[in-house]
Protein backbone atom coordinates (compact mmCIF):
# COMPACT_ATOMS: atom_id res chain seq x y z
CA UNK A 1 0.00 0.00 0.00
CA UNK A 2 1.23 3.58 -0.91
CA UNK A 3 0.85 6.18 1.44
CA UNK A 4 -0.61 9.16 -0.33
CA UNK A 5 1.40 11.68 2.34
CA UNK A 6 5.05 11.16 2.64
CA UNK A 7 4.37 12.04 6.20
CA UNK A 8 1.78 9.49 7.25
CA UNK A 9 3.61 8.40 10.07
CA UNK A 10 3.79 12.29 11.79
CA UNK A 11 0.43 12.64 10.77
CA UNK A 12 -1.21 9.50 12.63
CA UNK A 13 0.68 10.48 16.11
CA UNK A 14 -0.41 14.25 16.10
CA UNK A 15 -3.35 13.26 15.20
CA UNK A 16 -3.51 11.00 17.91
CA UNK A 17 -2.64 12.96 20.11
CA UNK A 18 -4.99 15.63 19.78
CA UNK A 19 -7.86 13.26 20.72
CA UNK A 20 -8.64 13.67 24.69
CA UNK A 21 -9.80 10.71 24.94
CA UNK A 22 -6.80 8.10 24.09
CA UNK A 23 -4.46 9.77 26.35
CA UNK A 24 -6.87 9.97 29.26
CA UNK A 25 -7.53 6.00 29.32
CA UNK A 26 -3.72 5.86 28.06
CA UNK A 27 -3.45 4.46 24.63
CA UNK A 28 -0.72 4.99 22.78
CA UNK A 29 0.74 4.48 18.79
CA UNK A 30 3.34 1.55 18.98
CA UNK A 31 3.91 1.13 15.24
CA UNK A 32 2.71 2.67 12.01
CA UNK A 33 2.99 1.09 8.06
CA UNK A 34 1.25 2.65 5.39
CA UNK A 35 -2.29 1.02 5.66
CA UNK A 36 -1.06 -0.69 9.05
CA UNK A 37 -1.36 0.63 12.76
CA UNK A 38 -0.50 -0.45 16.27
CA UNK A 39 -2.09 0.53 19.39
CA UNK A 40 -1.26 -0.68 23.01
CA UNK A 41 -2.82 0.16 26.34
CA UNK A 42 -1.14 -0.70 29.63
CA UNK A 43 -4.24 -2.58 32.21
CA UNK A 44 -4.87 -0.46 35.29
CA UNK A 45 -7.57 -0.69 37.71
CA UNK A 46 -9.41 2.62 35.31
CA UNK A 47 -9.54 0.97 32.44
CA UNK A 48 -11.31 -2.38 33.55
CA UNK A 49 -14.62 -4.39 34.21
CA UNK A 50 -15.27 -6.16 37.68
CA UNK A 51 -13.10 -8.96 37.35
CA UNK A 52 -10.28 -7.28 36.69
CA UNK A 53 -9.99 -7.45 32.92
CA UNK A 54 -10.40 -4.90 30.02
CA UNK A 55 -12.99 -3.56 30.24
CA UNK A 56 -15.35 -4.53 26.71
CA UNK A 57 -15.75 -0.52 26.03
CA UNK A 58 -12.15 -0.33 26.25
CA UNK A 59 -10.99 -3.15 23.83
CA UNK A 60 -13.97 -1.93 21.16
CA UNK A 61 -12.37 1.64 21.57
CA UNK A 62 -8.99 0.51 20.65
CA UNK A 63 -10.03 -1.47 17.80
CA UNK A 64 -12.15 1.44 16.24
CA UNK A 65 -9.17 3.86 16.70
CA UNK A 66 -6.67 1.57 14.99
CA UNK A 67 -8.79 1.09 12.41
CA UNK A 68 -9.24 4.76 11.61
CA UNK A 69 -5.64 5.47 11.98
CA UNK A 70 -4.94 2.81 9.60
CA UNK A 71 -7.30 4.46 6.94
CA UNK A 72 -5.86 7.42 8.00
CA UNK A 73 -2.02 6.65 7.19
CA UNK A 74 -3.12 6.08 3.68
CA UNK A 75 -4.80 9.52 3.16
CA UNK A 76 -3.37 13.06 1.88
CA UNK A 77 -2.17 15.63 3.37
CA UNK A 78 -5.42 17.37 4.98
CA UNK A 79 -7.60 14.75 5.38
CA UNK A 80 -10.01 13.48 7.82
CA UNK A 81 -11.68 10.05 8.31
CA UNK A 82 -15.18 9.42 10.14
CA UNK A 83 -16.15 5.91 11.23
CA UNK A 84 -19.14 4.84 9.60
CA UNK A 85 -19.82 1.76 10.92
CA UNK A 86 -18.16 -1.31 13.11
CA UNK A 87 -18.37 -4.88 13.86
CA UNK A 88 -16.63 -6.65 16.92
CA UNK A 89 -16.56 -10.00 17.80
CA UNK A 90 -14.87 -10.70 21.72
CA UNK A 91 -13.59 -14.15 21.66
CA UNK A 92 -11.79 -14.58 24.90
CA UNK A 93 -11.94 -12.36 28.05
CA UNK A 94 -9.20 -9.61 27.89
CA UNK A 95 -7.36 -10.28 31.12
CA UNK A 96 -3.68 -9.65 30.87
CA UNK A 97 -1.07 -6.37 31.24
CA UNK A 98 -1.18 -4.84 28.37
CA UNK A 99 -4.06 -4.37 25.50
CA UNK A 100 -2.42 -4.44 21.69
CA UNK A 101 -4.50 -3.20 19.07
CA UNK A 102 -3.37 -4.22 15.14
CA UNK A 103 -5.59 -2.64 12.47
CA UNK A 104 -4.55 -3.97 8.47
CA UNK A 105 -6.64 -1.67 5.59
CA UNK A 106 -8.20 -4.61 3.07
CA UNK A 107 -9.28 -1.98 0.64
CA UNK A 108 -8.81 1.73 0.31
CA UNK A 109 -11.14 3.43 -2.16
CA UNK A 110 -11.72 6.91 -2.18
CA UNK A 111 -14.48 7.70 -0.10
CA UNK A 112 -14.67 4.42 1.76
CA UNK A 113 -11.62 2.30 3.30
CA UNK A 114 -12.31 -1.48 5.04
CA UNK A 115 -10.37 -2.26 7.56
CA UNK A 116 -9.78 -5.68 9.73
CA UNK A 117 -8.49 -5.17 13.25
CA UNK A 118 -7.07 -7.87 15.72
CA UNK A 119 -6.99 -7.23 19.23
CA UNK A 120 -4.55 -9.51 21.72
CA UNK A 121 -3.83 -9.58 25.25
CA UNK A 122 -0.45 -9.87 26.24
CA UNK A 123 0.28 -11.63 29.74
CA UNK A 124 3.59 -12.20 31.06
CA UNK A 125 5.14 -11.89 27.26
CA UNK A 126 2.35 -14.07 25.39
CA UNK A 127 -0.35 -12.46 23.20
CA UNK A 128 -3.50 -14.41 22.69
CA UNK A 129 -6.31 -13.27 20.76
CA UNK A 130 -9.00 -11.36 22.03
CA UNK A 131 -11.36 -9.66 19.67
CA UNK A 132 -11.75 -9.68 16.19
CA UNK A 133 -13.19 -6.42 13.84
CA UNK A 134 -14.21 -5.39 10.20
CA UNK A 135 -14.85 -1.62 10.13
CA UNK A 136 -15.88 0.58 7.28
CA UNK A 137 -14.34 4.17 7.26
CA UNK A 138 -15.45 7.44 5.61
CA UNK A 139 -12.70 9.20 4.23
CA UNK A 140 -12.74 13.23 3.55
CA UNK A 141 -10.28 15.01 1.89
CA UNK A 142 -9.89 18.65 2.09
CA UNK A 143 -11.04 18.76 6.07
CA UNK A 144 -9.52 19.79 8.76
CA UNK A 145 -6.63 17.66 8.69
CA UNK A 146 -7.05 16.13 12.27
CA UNK A 147 -8.21 12.59 11.35
CA UNK A 148 -11.60 11.87 13.63
CA UNK B 1 -40.25 -8.70 29.73
CA UNK B 2 -40.41 -10.44 32.92
CA UNK B 3 -37.46 -9.95 35.84
CA UNK B 4 -36.51 -12.80 37.51
CA UNK B 5 -34.98 -11.45 40.01
CA UNK B 6 -36.79 -9.02 41.90
CA UNK B 7 -34.58 -6.76 42.99
CA UNK B 8 -33.08 -6.15 39.07
CA UNK B 9 -32.74 -2.29 39.21
CA UNK B 10 -30.68 -2.78 42.23
CA UNK B 11 -28.80 -5.42 41.18
CA UNK B 12 -28.22 -3.77 37.48
CA UNK B 13 -27.16 -0.46 39.79
CA UNK B 14 -24.50 -2.26 41.82
CA UNK B 15 -23.03 -4.03 39.04
CA UNK B 16 -22.67 -0.90 37.39
CA UNK B 17 -21.15 0.83 39.74
CA UNK B 18 -18.29 -2.48 40.11
CA UNK B 19 -17.10 -1.51 36.94
CA UNK B 20 -13.99 1.04 37.27
CA UNK B 21 -14.29 2.10 33.44
CA UNK B 22 -17.93 3.75 33.63
CA UNK B 23 -16.69 5.42 36.75
CA UNK B 24 -13.63 6.80 35.28
CA UNK B 25 -15.43 8.43 31.92
CA UNK B 26 -18.52 10.06 33.97
CA UNK B 27 -21.23 7.46 33.08
CA UNK B 28 -24.40 6.80 35.02
CA UNK B 29 -27.60 4.71 34.83
CA UNK B 30 -30.69 6.76 34.33
CA UNK B 31 -32.83 4.22 33.89
CA UNK B 32 -33.89 0.51 34.37
CA UNK B 33 -37.05 -1.88 33.35
CA UNK B 34 -37.10 -5.10 32.87
CA UNK B 35 -34.98 -5.98 29.76
CA UNK B 36 -34.35 -1.83 29.06
CA UNK B 37 -31.37 0.31 30.57
CA UNK B 38 -30.66 4.07 30.12
CA UNK B 39 -27.27 5.11 30.33
CA UNK B 40 -26.48 8.98 30.05
CA UNK B 41 -22.84 10.68 29.79
CA UNK B 42 -22.12 14.62 29.77
CA UNK B 43 -19.79 15.77 27.81
CA UNK B 44 -15.91 16.70 28.89
CA UNK B 45 -12.86 16.82 26.90
CA UNK B 46 -11.27 13.33 28.37
CA UNK B 47 -14.28 11.97 26.57
CA UNK B 48 -13.79 13.65 23.46
CA UNK B 49 -11.92 13.31 20.06
CA UNK B 50 -10.14 16.03 18.04
CA UNK B 51 -13.60 18.41 17.43
CA UNK B 52 -14.79 18.17 20.94
CA UNK B 53 -17.43 15.75 20.08
CA UNK B 54 -17.81 12.89 21.96
CA UNK B 55 -15.12 9.91 21.21
CA UNK B 56 -16.60 7.38 18.94
CA UNK B 57 -15.08 5.06 21.83
CA UNK B 58 -17.27 6.67 24.23
CA UNK B 59 -20.12 5.86 22.04
CA UNK B 60 -19.21 2.34 21.15
CA UNK B 61 -19.12 1.47 25.40
CA UNK B 62 -21.90 3.25 26.05
CA UNK B 63 -23.99 1.16 23.77
CA UNK B 64 -22.24 -2.09 24.52
CA UNK B 65 -22.56 -1.46 28.58
CA UNK B 66 -26.05 -0.28 27.97
CA UNK B 67 -26.89 -3.99 25.81
CA UNK B 68 -25.23 -6.01 28.35
CA UNK B 69 -26.75 -4.48 31.60
CA UNK B 70 -30.30 -4.27 29.24
CA UNK B 71 -30.23 -8.31 29.31
CA UNK B 72 -28.58 -8.72 32.82
CA UNK B 73 -32.07 -7.34 34.13
CA UNK B 74 -33.84 -10.24 33.45
CA UNK B 75 -31.38 -12.59 34.59
CA UNK B 76 -32.13 -14.48 38.24
CA UNK B 77 -29.80 -13.33 41.18
CA UNK B 78 -26.19 -14.44 41.03
CA UNK B 79 -25.82 -14.36 37.26
CA UNK B 80 -23.44 -13.05 34.56
CA UNK B 81 -23.33 -11.48 31.33
CA UNK B 82 -20.44 -11.52 28.64
CA UNK B 83 -20.19 -9.63 25.50
CA UNK B 84 -20.30 -11.96 22.60
CA UNK B 85 -20.15 -9.23 19.83
CA UNK B 86 -21.87 -6.27 18.78
CA UNK B 87 -22.16 -4.31 15.51
CA UNK B 88 -22.22 -0.41 15.90
CA UNK B 89 -23.56 2.18 13.28
CA UNK B 90 -22.40 5.99 13.74
CA UNK B 91 -25.00 7.72 11.78
CA UNK B 92 -24.32 11.42 12.53
CA UNK B 93 -21.33 13.33 14.48
CA UNK B 94 -21.70 13.01 18.37
CA UNK B 95 -21.99 16.51 18.81
CA UNK B 96 -23.64 17.56 22.17
CA UNK B 97 -23.80 18.10 25.50
CA UNK B 98 -25.37 14.63 26.90
CA UNK B 99 -24.82 10.82 25.41
CA UNK B 100 -28.13 9.19 25.80
CA UNK B 101 -27.69 5.05 25.14
CA UNK B 102 -30.92 3.05 25.83
CA UNK B 103 -30.76 -0.67 24.91
CA UNK B 104 -33.69 -2.82 24.27
CA UNK B 105 -33.61 -6.52 24.70
CA UNK B 106 -35.44 -7.86 21.87
CA UNK B 107 -35.18 -11.44 22.53
CA UNK B 108 -33.88 -13.47 25.72
CA UNK B 109 -32.85 -16.87 25.41
CA UNK B 110 -31.44 -19.36 28.32
CA UNK B 111 -27.75 -18.30 27.03
CA UNK B 112 -27.86 -15.89 24.37
CA UNK B 113 -29.38 -12.53 24.60
CA UNK B 114 -29.89 -10.27 22.22
CA UNK B 115 -30.20 -6.22 22.08
CA UNK B 116 -31.11 -3.45 19.78
CA UNK B 117 -29.17 0.11 21.25
CA UNK B 118 -30.30 3.25 20.44
CA UNK B 119 -27.60 6.57 21.16
CA UNK B 120 -28.49 9.76 21.73
CA UNK B 121 -26.86 12.99 21.51
CA UNK B 122 -28.30 15.77 23.19
CA UNK B 123 -27.61 19.70 22.97
CA UNK B 124 -29.56 22.31 24.49
CA UNK B 125 -32.10 19.68 25.14
CA UNK B 126 -32.79 18.47 22.01
CA UNK B 127 -32.43 15.04 21.06
CA UNK B 128 -30.89 13.39 18.18
CA UNK B 129 -29.77 9.69 17.16
CA UNK B 130 -26.22 9.28 16.49
CA UNK B 131 -25.59 5.67 17.00
CA UNK B 132 -27.54 2.08 16.30
CA UNK B 133 -25.91 -1.06 17.41
CA UNK B 134 -27.08 -4.60 17.30
CA UNK B 135 -25.72 -7.08 20.19
CA UNK B 136 -25.19 -10.58 20.96
CA UNK B 137 -25.05 -11.08 25.11
CA UNK B 138 -24.03 -14.38 26.95
CA UNK B 139 -26.26 -15.19 30.13
CA UNK B 140 -24.20 -17.21 32.52
CA UNK B 141 -26.29 -18.44 35.47
CA UNK B 142 -24.26 -19.46 38.81
CA UNK B 143 -21.72 -17.05 38.00
CA UNK B 144 -19.61 -14.60 40.16
CA UNK B 145 -22.84 -12.36 40.14
CA UNK B 146 -21.58 -9.18 39.54
CA UNK B 147 -22.51 -9.05 35.48
CA UNK B 148 -19.42 -8.71 32.84
CA UNK C 1 -39.18 10.70 4.65
CA UNK C 2 -39.83 12.80 1.32
CA UNK C 3 -38.85 10.61 -2.00
CA UNK C 4 -36.76 12.71 -4.92
CA UNK C 5 -38.15 10.62 -7.76
CA UNK C 6 -42.26 11.03 -7.85
CA UNK C 7 -42.30 7.84 -9.31
CA UNK C 8 -40.56 6.53 -6.55
CA UNK C 9 -42.72 3.17 -6.33
CA UNK C 10 -42.67 1.93 -9.72
CA UNK C 11 -38.84 2.34 -9.69
CA UNK C 12 -38.74 -0.04 -6.75
CA UNK C 13 -40.88 -2.47 -8.34
CA UNK C 14 -39.22 -2.28 -11.82
CA UNK C 15 -35.63 -2.31 -10.53
CA UNK C 16 -36.67 -5.45 -8.77
CA UNK C 17 -38.11 -7.10 -11.25
CA UNK C 18 -34.90 -6.85 -13.15
CA UNK C 19 -32.68 -8.56 -10.44
CA UNK C 20 -33.29 -12.64 -11.76
CA UNK C 21 -31.96 -13.76 -8.27
CA UNK C 22 -35.44 -12.37 -6.31
CA UNK C 23 -37.09 -13.92 -9.04
CA UNK C 24 -35.53 -17.15 -8.62
CA UNK C 25 -35.91 -17.66 -5.29
CA UNK C 26 -39.75 -16.13 -5.83
CA UNK C 27 -39.84 -13.34 -3.60
CA UNK C 28 -41.91 -10.51 -4.04
CA UNK C 29 -42.49 -6.35 -3.30
CA UNK C 30 -45.17 -6.47 -0.94
CA UNK C 31 -45.14 -2.93 -0.25
CA UNK C 32 -43.25 0.29 -0.64
CA UNK C 33 -43.32 3.78 0.92
CA UNK C 34 -40.73 6.54 0.83
CA UNK C 35 -38.21 4.78 2.46
CA UNK C 36 -39.49 1.60 3.30
CA UNK C 37 -39.62 -1.72 1.60
CA UNK C 38 -41.82 -4.92 2.29
CA UNK C 39 -40.52 -8.07 0.75
CA UNK C 40 -42.35 -11.12 1.09
CA UNK C 41 -41.50 -15.06 0.26
CA UNK C 42 -43.78 -18.24 0.30
CA UNK C 43 -41.74 -21.14 1.57
CA UNK C 44 -41.34 -24.47 -0.83
CA UNK C 45 -37.92 -26.71 -0.21
CA UNK C 46 -36.06 -24.85 -2.73
CA UNK C 47 -35.71 -22.20 -0.08
CA UNK C 48 -35.16 -24.39 2.81
CA UNK C 49 -32.24 -25.40 4.57
CA UNK C 50 -32.55 -29.32 6.44
CA UNK C 51 -35.26 -29.24 8.63
CA UNK C 52 -37.47 -27.69 6.47
CA UNK C 53 -37.21 -24.05 7.41
CA UNK C 54 -36.19 -20.84 5.64
CA UNK C 55 -32.49 -21.06 4.79
CA UNK C 56 -30.20 -18.86 6.65
CA UNK C 57 -29.02 -17.31 3.39
CA UNK C 58 -32.65 -16.49 1.73
CA UNK C 59 -32.83 -14.66 5.12
CA UNK C 60 -29.93 -12.74 4.70
CA UNK C 61 -30.71 -11.97 1.01
CA UNK C 62 -34.08 -10.80 1.68
CA UNK C 63 -33.45 -8.68 4.40
CA UNK C 64 -30.47 -7.53 2.61
CA UNK C 65 -32.45 -6.72 -0.59
CA UNK C 66 -35.54 -5.17 1.26
CA UNK C 67 -32.96 -2.82 2.86
CA UNK C 68 -31.19 -1.92 -0.59
CA UNK C 69 -34.97 -1.10 -1.78
CA UNK C 70 -36.20 1.55 0.70
CA UNK C 71 -32.79 3.09 0.37
CA UNK C 72 -33.40 3.41 -3.19
CA UNK C 73 -36.44 4.68 -3.11
CA UNK C 74 -35.57 7.79 -1.45
CA UNK C 75 -32.95 8.40 -4.29
CA UNK C 76 -33.91 11.11 -7.39
CA UNK C 77 -33.93 9.11 -10.89
CA UNK C 78 -31.46 7.66 -12.44
CA UNK C 79 -29.62 6.91 -9.19
CA UNK C 80 -27.93 3.19 -7.94
CA UNK C 81 -27.33 2.03 -4.54
CA UNK C 82 -24.25 -0.54 -3.41
CA UNK C 83 -24.39 -2.32 0.13
CA UNK C 84 -21.51 -1.25 1.48
CA UNK C 85 -22.28 -3.60 4.62
CA UNK C 86 -25.04 -5.50 6.60
CA UNK C 87 -25.29 -7.44 10.20
CA UNK C 88 -28.01 -9.49 10.95
CA UNK C 89 -28.77 -11.77 14.29
CA UNK C 90 -30.71 -14.52 13.18
CA UNK C 91 -33.25 -14.85 16.47
CA UNK C 92 -35.27 -17.67 16.42
CA UNK C 93 -35.74 -20.41 13.34
CA UNK C 94 -36.86 -19.54 10.24
CA UNK C 95 -39.96 -21.93 10.79
CA UNK C 96 -43.12 -20.57 8.83
CA UNK C 97 -45.41 -20.40 5.50
CA UNK C 98 -44.06 -16.72 4.77
CA UNK C 99 -41.11 -14.85 5.06
CA UNK C 100 -41.50 -11.18 5.86
CA UNK C 101 -38.89 -8.39 5.74
CA UNK C 102 -39.24 -5.00 5.78
CA UNK C 103 -36.85 -2.43 6.01
CA UNK C 104 -36.66 1.22 7.46
CA UNK C 105 -34.13 3.67 6.67
CA UNK C 106 -33.05 5.46 9.54
CA UNK C 107 -30.84 7.69 8.21
CA UNK C 108 -30.58 9.43 4.49
CA UNK C 109 -27.34 11.19 3.42
CA UNK C 110 -26.16 12.44 0.47
CA UNK C 111 -23.72 9.41 0.01
CA UNK C 112 -24.52 6.68 2.95
CA UNK C 113 -27.76 5.58 3.59
CA UNK C 114 -28.69 3.33 6.93
CA UNK C 115 -31.18 0.98 6.97
CA UNK C 116 -33.12 -1.43 9.87
CA UNK C 117 -34.59 -4.42 8.71
CA UNK C 118 -36.58 -6.89 10.65
CA UNK C 119 -37.88 -10.38 9.43
CA UNK C 120 -40.41 -12.32 10.59
CA UNK C 121 -41.73 -15.89 9.75
CA UNK C 122 -45.44 -16.06 9.47
CA UNK C 123 -47.19 -19.77 9.84
CA UNK C 124 -50.93 -19.79 10.03
CA UNK C 125 -51.54 -16.17 10.09
CA UNK C 126 -49.52 -15.56 13.40
CA UNK C 127 -45.95 -13.73 12.63
CA UNK C 128 -42.82 -13.98 14.91
CA UNK C 129 -39.54 -11.90 14.74
CA UNK C 130 -36.96 -13.77 13.15
CA UNK C 131 -34.05 -11.43 12.58
CA UNK C 132 -32.90 -8.22 13.42
CA UNK C 133 -30.19 -6.33 10.45
CA UNK C 134 -28.66 -3.32 10.35
CA UNK C 135 -26.78 -2.11 6.71
CA UNK C 136 -25.18 0.88 5.45
CA UNK C 137 -25.80 1.04 1.06
CA UNK C 138 -24.12 3.53 -0.76
CA UNK C 139 -25.97 6.08 -3.17
CA UNK C 140 -24.74 7.12 -6.19
CA UNK C 141 -26.84 9.38 -8.64
CA UNK C 142 -26.33 9.44 -12.18
CA UNK C 143 -25.65 5.78 -12.37
CA UNK C 144 -27.54 3.24 -14.89
CA UNK C 145 -30.66 3.70 -12.74
CA UNK C 146 -31.46 0.20 -12.01
CA UNK C 147 -30.60 -0.08 -8.15
CA UNK C 148 -28.24 -2.80 -7.57
CA UNK D 1 -7.18 -27.86 14.82
CA UNK D 2 -8.24 -31.32 15.93
CA UNK D 3 -11.78 -32.77 14.31
CA UNK D 4 -13.76 -35.03 17.25
CA UNK D 5 -15.72 -36.50 14.59
CA UNK D 6 -12.60 -38.46 11.99
CA UNK D 7 -15.27 -38.56 9.33
CA UNK D 8 -15.70 -34.79 9.35
CA UNK D 9 -15.25 -34.16 5.73
CA UNK D 10 -17.96 -36.98 4.77
CA UNK D 11 -20.49 -35.24 7.50
CA UNK D 12 -19.61 -31.77 6.19
CA UNK D 13 -20.35 -32.92 2.80
CA UNK D 14 -23.84 -35.17 3.57
CA UNK D 15 -25.00 -32.26 5.64
CA UNK D 16 -24.32 -29.97 2.78
CA UNK D 17 -25.69 -32.15 0.42
CA UNK D 18 -29.08 -31.64 2.57
CA UNK D 19 -29.76 -28.39 1.92
CA UNK D 20 -31.56 -27.74 -1.02
CA UNK D 21 -31.54 -24.06 -1.09
CA UNK D 22 -27.51 -24.99 -1.70
CA UNK D 23 -28.12 -27.33 -4.45
CA UNK D 24 -30.95 -24.75 -5.70
CA UNK D 25 -27.91 -21.81 -6.32
CA UNK D 26 -25.61 -24.36 -7.38
CA UNK D 27 -23.12 -24.45 -5.12
CA UNK D 28 -20.65 -26.92 -4.21
CA UNK D 29 -18.17 -28.20 -1.57
CA UNK D 30 -14.61 -27.41 -2.65
CA UNK D 31 -12.57 -28.38 0.01
CA UNK D 32 -12.96 -29.41 3.82
CA UNK D 33 -9.80 -29.20 6.40
CA UNK D 34 -10.27 -29.53 10.46
CA UNK D 35 -11.90 -25.39 10.97
CA UNK D 36 -11.84 -24.61 7.37
CA UNK D 37 -14.14 -24.88 4.06
CA UNK D 38 -14.02 -23.36 0.86
CA UNK D 39 -17.34 -23.54 -1.05
CA UNK D 40 -17.66 -22.85 -4.82
CA UNK D 41 -20.29 -21.42 -6.96
CA UNK D 42 -20.11 -20.72 -11.06
CA UNK D 43 -21.80 -17.67 -12.12
CA UNK D 44 -25.25 -18.27 -14.52
CA UNK D 45 -27.89 -15.50 -14.74
CA UNK D 46 -30.38 -17.25 -11.51
CA UNK D 47 -27.61 -15.99 -9.03
CA UNK D 48 -26.81 -12.55 -10.38
CA UNK D 49 -28.84 -8.97 -10.28
CA UNK D 50 -28.99 -6.22 -12.64
CA UNK D 51 -25.40 -6.10 -14.08
CA UNK D 52 -24.60 -9.58 -14.51
CA UNK D 53 -22.73 -9.72 -11.49
CA UNK D 54 -23.16 -11.96 -8.62
CA UNK D 55 -26.01 -10.96 -6.23
CA UNK D 56 -25.36 -9.76 -3.24
CA UNK D 57 -27.74 -11.85 -1.47
CA UNK D 58 -25.97 -14.65 -3.20
CA UNK D 59 -22.34 -13.67 -1.81
CA UNK D 60 -23.85 -13.71 1.80
CA UNK D 61 -25.19 -17.28 1.40
CA UNK D 62 -21.92 -18.41 -0.02
CA UNK D 63 -20.18 -16.49 3.24
CA UNK D 64 -22.74 -17.51 5.88
CA UNK D 65 -22.98 -21.17 4.86
CA UNK D 66 -19.06 -21.83 4.75
CA UNK D 67 -18.85 -20.31 8.23
CA UNK D 68 -21.10 -22.83 9.38
CA UNK D 69 -20.09 -25.54 8.08
CA UNK D 70 -16.08 -24.95 8.69
CA UNK D 71 -17.57 -25.04 12.66
CA UNK D 72 -19.37 -27.97 11.98
CA UNK D 73 -16.16 -30.04 10.68
CA UNK D 74 -14.65 -29.44 14.50
CA UNK D 75 -17.67 -31.04 15.98
CA UNK D 76 -18.42 -34.55 17.53
CA UNK D 77 -20.88 -37.02 15.35
CA UNK D 78 -24.98 -36.01 16.28
CA UNK D 79 -23.72 -32.55 16.61
CA UNK D 80 -25.65 -29.10 14.94
CA UNK D 81 -24.77 -25.85 14.39
CA UNK D 82 -26.74 -22.57 14.15
CA UNK D 83 -26.04 -19.24 12.68
CA UNK D 84 -26.10 -16.55 15.83
CA UNK D 85 -25.09 -13.86 13.81
CA UNK D 86 -22.95 -12.83 10.60
CA UNK D 87 -21.67 -9.36 9.10
CA UNK D 88 -20.39 -9.09 6.20
CA UNK D 89 -18.19 -6.02 4.32
CA UNK D 90 -18.85 -6.05 0.62
CA UNK D 91 -15.24 -4.64 -0.45
CA UNK D 92 -16.16 -4.94 -4.47
CA UNK D 93 -18.51 -5.78 -7.24
CA UNK D 94 -19.14 -9.48 -7.83
CA UNK D 95 -17.79 -9.72 -11.26
CA UNK D 96 -16.71 -13.13 -12.39
CA UNK D 97 -17.51 -16.34 -13.31
CA UNK D 98 -17.45 -18.45 -9.89
CA UNK D 99 -17.37 -17.00 -6.54
CA UNK D 100 -15.12 -18.93 -3.84
CA UNK D 101 -16.15 -18.50 -0.76
CA UNK D 102 -13.24 -19.56 1.94
CA UNK D 103 -14.51 -19.69 6.33
CA UNK D 104 -11.63 -20.27 8.78
CA UNK D 105 -12.48 -20.76 12.40
CA UNK D 106 -10.53 -18.27 14.72
CA UNK D 107 -11.83 -19.67 17.85
CA UNK D 108 -14.00 -22.86 19.16
CA UNK D 109 -15.47 -22.90 22.58
CA UNK D 110 -17.68 -25.52 23.53
CA UNK D 111 -20.79 -23.48 22.66
CA UNK D 112 -19.89 -20.86 21.02
CA UNK D 113 -17.37 -20.90 17.59
CA UNK D 114 -16.16 -17.55 15.73
CA UNK D 115 -15.25 -17.56 11.93
CA UNK D 116 -13.69 -15.23 9.35
CA UNK D 117 -14.54 -15.36 6.07
CA UNK D 118 -13.43 -14.25 2.54
CA UNK D 119 -15.61 -14.22 -0.59
CA UNK D 120 -13.23 -13.83 -3.93
CA UNK D 121 -14.27 -13.73 -7.34
CA UNK D 122 -12.66 -15.16 -9.88
CA UNK D 123 -12.42 -14.08 -13.59
CA UNK D 124 -10.32 -15.70 -16.60
CA UNK D 125 -8.04 -17.75 -13.69
CA UNK D 126 -7.86 -14.21 -11.51
CA UNK D 127 -8.89 -14.03 -7.97
CA UNK D 128 -9.79 -11.11 -6.34
CA UNK D 129 -11.43 -10.21 -3.20
CA UNK D 130 -15.13 -9.90 -2.65
CA UNK D 131 -16.46 -9.87 0.51
CA UNK D 132 -15.09 -10.02 3.92
CA UNK D 133 -17.41 -11.13 6.96
CA UNK D 134 -17.18 -12.43 10.88
CA UNK D 135 -19.79 -15.02 11.91
CA UNK D 136 -20.83 -16.27 15.04
CA UNK D 137 -22.15 -20.07 15.26
CA UNK D 138 -23.53 -21.97 18.01
CA UNK D 139 -22.66 -25.53 18.00
CA UNK D 140 -25.62 -28.10 19.71
CA UNK D 141 -24.72 -31.69 20.44
CA UNK D 142 -26.87 -34.80 20.79
CA UNK D 143 -28.96 -32.43 18.50
CA UNK D 144 -30.13 -34.18 15.25
CA UNK D 145 -26.80 -33.98 13.35
CA UNK D 146 -27.20 -32.49 10.35
CA UNK D 147 -25.78 -29.29 10.59
CA UNK D 148 -27.95 -26.33 9.83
Amino acid sequence: MTPRNPDYEQAVREAFARQPFMGYIGARVAEVRPGFVELRLAYRDEVGQNHGFFHGGVIGSLADVAGGFAAYSLLPPNSSVLTVEYKINIIAPGRGDELISRAQVVRAGRTLIFTEIKVCVAADGTESLNAVALQTIRAMTGGPGIAF
